[in-house]
């Protein structure tokens, strides 16, 4: 058999900065992340995807459970009439529910919501287990998957119309308790973003056009891919009592009053894995963040059919190295070079290579996937060098990642200029009119860009217009095209 | 406000050796486990259920994960053209799927099953990903809710129509390989049963009556519950090449000859809650192994109001036993007898009461949840002893759980006397012909008793008579009535 040593076919051949859409969706493939499935819309997360996702998940419930916070499991099914109980909330999600109607050979009385979201069935059990001050604060979470059935064009990972998220859940006896809430949880997931994917972003709220079905206000973090289109992260919602009433989720005070609570929801969604995947990646293939990886080290044995010292010293070096999860590529049917391609593609942080001269020098070298630096390192200061490259690949990614959208943000206060801007592909600070009419006027007048998220902190509003209605704006709003 | 302090009505009402199945059902509900929902059929795990759970996947995933085993996340909807490429498979789920028929307004043109199992969208992507045996073997998992929309009575966790398990899914070159993995899944299996959960069991091979739907065999788990009723717990099923061929999943060998790959898939479901919920639990309450149980410890600082030196020491406590993720009871509007009362049927294993007697002994008091044992301490010798009655209490559980079994497994030649020792509420290893009719047979003179599994250590057959049939024997089996 003849080694496979060109570079393959299997690798990227569109490149990034020329047509990102179809990079990506050849990287998501080709780096076997995740694969189309005979369902539209609805993808596989493969090992490595599937890896980094409990990887995320193990991170936050970590943290949630320190904050108090309990799992629980609901069922998926949400009756129809149960779904309808708050108006605003079916509204949104309606257009995207899958329906099961039969069950075996027999036609329900009551068509099933698949759910779009566990708002409806939670808080009808919420309202049975509530009644007394004593019971609350309630705060719970789960891990789920979840289907919204989307028209949009599907995107592995960014839209697909089944995918999982976390779902906050909290109940408090006053807004003041719910609301005290909402910064740890938005910058818990921010710590999350940044310190483990790799992802710069800014929070933000919603204007009431864009905010969650159902909630009184939403905060999001947002953040911007490569293209220069904007794209949402996780998001937190306080509920104010809009859920309690339709739901009737009461409890006696210490008075002995009849109170209704006030709830938060909030979410980290598999659609940050796509985040990361396109923001980090590059025209060779996946770049993963290390501390997200699942295997951090590749080791490439070079030579050894002729010399067995190097395979055994490269099986000392795998079992050495176990926590970073390395893989030992000892195949005899590829050349190394096809290895560095296949594992390039793949997004392995590290790679050790270790031939016969090398081990002469009783050295490695340790070829970094971000930069492509090739470092010789003395064996004996391995693991030293091994952590200070992760560490200096992961601080390097979030750099870049951050310079990307520090570069993207800008600021117009006029129509004219602010068109111009996103034409360029910024994400632009805006004064604008809180009114659902002006932002229908934004979209059009800019070929599709939509108001994003208005900073916590904002600056001087006093004497600004609103870029379209020429009216007293009401706050800056970042806008920009979405992803 | 008065104190809350008479036997709460919120107790169990029922006696466990009375009416099993009503104990069984408040003992759910009263200890918070889980509660019905609008959902016929489905429940919520509440947190401590989940939580449990949780435990039982971590500890499941660290040991597969350690067989060379990755997770996977497949589409939960399966169109129906794909799930009827099998057909013993179809046959055996289609009476109970969830179809989706619609979403949003739209009728589907193609039905899509909510998974009762994942092979048929899986093996559909196994077919495209496997080309040659370099390729192999595929060792996937995936922890997964599915949905068998069963007409009989559901009990929860025992028999939900939503349901969680783990589905692992491996793809082997040769048949030899892929039932060398089976002793290693099913005693995995059986170890997490034990060590954990406190569950007794015994292994054997399914009938090819009983087996799983596609299999070309099934091992399984068995054991019993406190009313002399048989259940069933984690299966291993090998699939010989029955979904391969149905769903074209071939390899090239190292010859470059084309082969159908070899499978098997295995499980352990949320079922398991139930089995040990009613297993060790008693008429005051949860009883459960310290191993799995979320909070090991509550602390009740005992006449605090008047001593602020027991509330003080009683938080010192709290803080200094965490990793046994104590709660501490410092409510002031409920007696210490409520708080037992309560404590006892959330089945918290060690309760520590600590009041001025105590106190002036440097004592506490440590009651066993599972004995009701007292035991007085010394402080310092506090985390000791802890670790001795936790340890002490989880053996306890599993030897009554083993004696109850042992003391229910029976062995019977005749018919008669099967029929006889399954009104006593035995289950019986009995001779039996491999045939469905008999087994048929054998349930209706039994008034409902199924064959269970047959030991993979079988006992002299030759000479043996079918009960049923009078005709030669083909195995011993174990035989009984069904949870």
């Amino acid at each position: 058999m003849s080694k496979k040593n060109k570079k393959s076919e299997e690798g990227l051949t569109v490149k990034k900065e020329e047509n990102f859409s179809e990079w990506y969706q050849q990287l998501i493939v080709k780096s076997e992340l995740a694969d189309y499935t005979a369902v539209s819309g609805c993808i596989v997360f493969r090992p490595t995807a599937w890896g980094i996702w409990e990887k995320i998940r193990d991170e936050v419930d970590k943290k949630i459970k320190k904050m108090g916070i309990k799992n629980v499991y609901f069922p998926m099914f949400i009756p129809e009439s149960l779904l309808k109980k708050e108006q605003e909330h079916v509204q949104g999600f309606a257009p995207e529910v899958a329906w099961v109607t039969q069950t075996g050979n027999k036609k329900l009385n009551e068509r099933l919501a698949v759910r779009p979201t566990s708002e409806a069935i939670m808080y009808n059990s919420f309202s049975k287990w509530i009644r007394s001050w004593r019971d609350l604060p309630l705060k719970y979470n789960q891990w789920s998957n979840v289907v919204r059935w989307e028209f949009k064009y599907p995107i592995p990972f960014f839209r697909t119309r089944e995918f999982v998220f976390n779902e906050g859940h909290t109940v408090f006896a006053t807004k003041k308790q719910a609301e005290k809430e909402a910064m740890p949880i938005i910058n818990m997931y921010k710590e999350i973003l940044e310190k483990y994917m790799a992802i710069p972003g800014f929070i933000g709220k919603k204007t009431d056009k864009e905010k969650f079905a159902g909630a009184e206000y939403t905060l999001t973090i947002e953040t911007c891919l490569p293209n220069g289109k904007a794209i949402q992260g996780p998001d937190f919602h306080h509920d104010g009592q809009n859920f309690s009433r339709a739901y009737d989720i009461k409890f006696k005070d210490e008075k002995g009053e009849e109170r209704y609570v006030w709830q938060n929801t909030w979410a980290i969604s598999t659609r940050m894995l796509g985040i990361m995947f396109a923001l980090h990646s590059d025209n060779k293939g996946l770049i993963l963040p290390p501390k997200i990886a699942p295997n951090k080290i590749v080791i490439i044995p070079i030579g050894f059919e002729k010399d067995k010292k190097i395979i055994s010293k490269a099986k000392g070096l795998f079992k050495e190295l176990t926590t970073y999860q390395p893989i030992l590529d000892d195949r005899t049917e590829t050349t190394p070079g096809y290895k560095f391609n296949e594992w390039e593609l793949k997004g392995i942080p590290l790679r050790i290579e270790i031939g016969p001269k090398d081990l002469a020098k009783r050295e490695v070298v340790i070829i970094r996937r971000d930069s492509g630096e090739k470092i010789a390192v003395k064996i004996k200061n391995l693991k030293k060098e091994i952590n200070k490259e992760l560490e200096g690949m992961q601080n390097n990614l979030f750099e870049k990642a951050d310079k990307l959208l520090q570069g993207t943000l800008d600021k117009s206060e006029t129509l004219k200029e602010a068109i111009k801007k996103i034409k360029e592909k910024k994400i632009v600070l805006v004064p604008l009119k809180n009114s659902a009419e002006v932002e229908e006027i934004l979209k059009e007048k800019t070929g599709g860009a939509k108001t994003l998220n208005r900073p916590l902190k904002q600056p001087q509003i006093k004497g600004k217009k609103c870029i379209i209605s020429g009216e007293p704006a009401d706050y800056w709003v970042y806008v920009g095209k979405s992803y």
